[in-house]
């Protein structure tokens, strides 16, 4: 959960440092030679530099609005899967209808809300390509984990498991026809959460928008010496790697926000989502423990790891 | 609710009193640097700082749009739950089908509505870390209050307890099968807007872009005199001031609205929205008392307040 | 019905001459002081002036993105209560089983649509703070009149009356638990159309942008006659209050649209629409007469207004 | 269906040739006089131009974009058509219950299938204010024609007509309750779309903001060659006229798609919809003739009539 | 699956090399007519050519915008595509009640899943205009080859066998009225998607727009070397083909981007989804066999295939 804290700056020059020092090169080299050769009859109207300037914002601008509107997305959707998460145990708790107050239905819930506890963690896991399977000896039973493990697709299989139950509880009398689909409207949404973060972390950014722009910017890099030599002597140096720095910060920071699911500083906070659920849940079924410690401890990681 | 009328113009300054002063010592010293030194060779053609000042823009424009977006989604998710207060209090009392006219159901209409208005307050509070529970005496029955404070997320609790009573209704006879999956669906949808509330307010903006501005901004700002000190002598301090100041003003702007709720005097205002609700649910109910004075009283200090 | 005839310059013109006044007299003061004081030396390069205008540029395109925004929402909400108009009356028509063709239930649909046509001018009057009673003699029974006066919030109490009278439909056995399901959440949508209205009216565009635009305005309009002056002697006055008015204008156009029920020759044409939904409830009643003449009369006034 | 092949240049120049003539006199009369009178003296910087241009250029980006909104919008809520009339046409198919095979049911069918063709047809024909009725004898029945016929809004009588239909299917047990229910939803879907068009057919673009743009259109104009002449003779006049019909052509661009209703080359091409719709449905029905000749042929005309 | 892979530069510049050869034809004759007339005092402000390039910019950012919206959307629907497979085959799984675990029933569940898979191959084809009957062999039985052959629309007879495929399933006892209305409404949005497709396939962006920002762009590319003249001698060149290739380079980006379904390197990655639809599929029926050779082969060149 991107934290509202001081960021080190040398963290965030850090992510343009080999940029910054090709620039720096080009540079101090185009003030050495300019000296050494004389060539001040070779410069160009500032005006040149800034009309590439002015569509290289333009792009720019367009850049980070579809990166913020994809990191945007993939919140909103481990927002969704929050509320669904809830409206789903809360319908589970509610509809159910066992008149004798059986152990078995009873432990029927408690095992249907854990496997929406792991179906959260799971998810957030194979998004990052790591172990989906990572707390299900705690939250399946043993016919669960063989079942989920013969599939290739955790999440899904876990969504088929409530599928199932949802048909067990109707045979059995728990529910009405008019909650199992109801219940089953609530697993689609998961469902279509589930498919759209997917959509999110396999669909790539169109690769030759962000080689034009680099195109574009260093073209913008290149020429801008030439518009500053008239004026300046020495000081275009550190000038322009001011201004390149500028430009090649916000193309760095689109590209940090457009993968909202790839495992780096600044992705969905999604365990520490997972366990604020797994504790809703917990609350739900009147289970006033905290997540295990080894979620807990992986959330706080967590909370250290996405400053950016 | 962002009143119409006259905010003093002291108060918008105040705001961004302290980058006021840094720019106008920065802008006085350059001034008498540049006189006492005489150091007019050291300048730079106006494009330099023009050329940053367009980036600046589209990326104060951006900004600007994503904070507006992120204020008026939650003035969205809030209309919503006035919306879904009105309808859930609509289907309650017209599906509710008791041919006896009995006392019970009558009491449990009005525990129901009740229950609603105290989520209201509960969830603006909570968001706002006030204390959730400020009006449960008033709105919730001994037995209701005990229940909701062994949780720690109040108006889930709220939510669970409205669950259980319409599925004690349709075990009674008071609502059939479709009329409790249909008053599910309202409790879903107040359950959304309760999680796109936490979502806006766990989830910073991006921290590193508005370091970035800031970054590009000052980067603007130093270079400017250099750009200015050709034309004009001393005048230069205040065309300096002025000119930050309008861009100083615009991140300001979009800082203040991006957190609706923050407890400042900017955000949603939603303890009005509550006694709104309030409001209506009482007409509903034919109660054509107003709300108690200390909810309405803090609904003034809040008019007051939301003036920005 | 933002009518698509020609407006007279004039009454545009109009919304500006107080800025447009105070405009002139700046730049012909100007002129004169120049001249007299033969200021020359005073002058500014046009690029200050410049950068200050993009900045305005951006804003005042931004302000009329969500100036548009919310009265493009107002439109979209009074059509959605067109289609839903229509439909809710399609519902009750087709939905009613009455196999004896019984009188009573033929007076109950032609009450329920013309308590509909009542809701939409009741709604538009109380959006633009009119009398909500107005057509209440003509369109509600004696009854309902009472029952409605006795709220106050007519159009919510509306809604209530719809929702009894569908609950009186079922218990007499006209319509089946899904119908009365169905036909409800009509009704919500309804309500939800209604608080979509109240959202727009009660949220004011953030006061502090408004302002700042201004400030940034008036600053780009001193600036500019410093960076004119050393080109043009007496000409610099008609130009500057050219160009500030093309400045002015966007911002008085956003001003405008923002608030699009505000009783203003500007707003969403209500009536209008009210009356193109009672013409067409009357036809699917088979009532093929014309609206009333007071209302009709209303309307051409109506269009008459919408003009901007 | 904006087809993708090549327009005659003189196509797109002619809807702009009399806003050149006015520009093309206006920049040769400048030339002459400026030469004859030898007005060297009356110039403007290129600056002051350039700043209204950077308006001008923000506000036809804004107006372009609310106009390609609005095409598009016209293109979803069409193609939302295509889909439901699909829908519909499916589930009357596989909804109707009818275990003697009756040539009753299986008349009701077609009677259904045809009324819904009718419906496509009939309203792209009152949004574009030709006869609705133009294809009845075809595709409606006698009694069909006849109570149509007596309404005003002839899309929304075959709507009640489908409503009517659905009920009498529901009384001979053709159709259980919820199936009713099911196609009442997509009845709502198809009324939602057709209060769609007539929402954009009847709201104008704000007329102000299009008489702005004329006018800061026309001082960029005006101002333009002020800027020029310091540095071009009689070259200024190609010029002029070029950069004007850069900025002409936007706005006739935006004008043109604005409005996608309304029987003008570049609207929606609603008949060859309908006749996709007529082909499919008819292939859903296993009739598989092609479309009537008329039809077709209003088709082909309406290929070569939407080339913008 | 538009891969994160380094795509060659000669593919990219391969996209524009006609334009550039003029362009390059275009400066190198201005270069030496130059210079061979002394055509020294034909020269522009560069401030023409650049209020040109700031309209351009405005309409270049438009159109990314536009056609970045059109290959996203195309995206987003195929993402609804593998959600709504996925829980077609969990509700028909989990809905069908057969006690007796007849042969019949499971083969029906087999046939339907089969039919699915065939439905998202047969549509990605016909939108890229191959043979949408490719895999029909494999996975569909004779008689819905048959049926399926005869129409001309493949995926929605394909909708059209599932649709009546639910109501024998109906009629059989294995699903019960509420089951049968909740699959229709996962066909109503898989047609839907169906529908969107085509949408999407047959709206051209609008060709003016394309034709004027042609117009513009040249206008620019011709006005550039009039503005340089001045400055540079023979370097006027190179810089020229730079600064339009990267004008050239965004346009070019967009038009590849508008159309997501034309069989061009960068459409929609159809056929690699269809196979990930496939293999979720058979996982879900328990069948953990690999899609098909052929189908996966396709898929791998597929993956080579969207590279850009």
């Amino acid at each position: 959960m991107l934290l509202n804290k001081n960021i080190p700056w040398s963290y965030i020059v850090g992510k343009i440092r080999l940029e910054i020092a090709a620039v720096s090169i080009y540079a101090i080299s185009f003030g050495i030679f300019h000296k050494l050769l004389n060539l001040h009859h070779i410069m160009l109207p500032l005006s040149v530099p800034a009309i590439v300037g002015t569509v290289i914002s333009l792009l720019l601008a367009f850049r980070s609005n579809q990166a913020y509107d994809r990191w945007w997305e993939a919140r909103i959707i481990w927002g969704a899967i929050v509320n669904d998460s809830r409206t789903l145990i809360r319908q589970i708790k509610t509809f159910m209808n066992d008149p004798e107050y059986s152990v078995t239905a009873d432990d029927f819930v408690r095992r249907f809300a854990k496997r929406q506890i792991m179906w959260c963690y799971s998810l957030g896991n194979s998004l990052r390509k790591k172990d989906p399977m990572l707390h299900a000896r705690d939250l399946l039973c043993a016919d669960e984990q063989r079942f989920v493990a013969a599939h290739g697709h955790i999440p899904n299989a876990l969504l088929s498991l409530h599928g199932k139950d949802i048909q067990v509880a109707m045979e059995r009398g728990w529910l009405n026809p008019f909650q199992q689909v109801e219940l089953d409207r609530t697993l689609t949404r998961l469902c279509d959460a589930m498919g759209k973060c997917e959509r999110i972390k396999n669909t790539v950014f169109p690769t030759t928008y962000g080689l034009y722009i680099n195109f574009a910017l260093y073209l913008f890099i290149i020429l801008l010496p030439f518009g500053l030599t008239e004026y300046l002597g020495i000081v275009v140096v550190p000038l322009i790697i001011l201004i390149s720095a500028s430009f090649l910060f916000i193309e760095k920071m689109a590209i940090h926000l457009q993968d909202p699911f790839e495992n780096k500083p600044t992705d969905t906070p999604m365990t520490t989502i997972a366990a604020t659920i797994e504790r809703n849940i917990r609350e739900m079924m009147e289970d006033f423990n905290e997540p295990k410690h080894d979620r807990l401890a992986a959330k706080v990681s967590d909370e250290e790891f996405y400053v950016l």
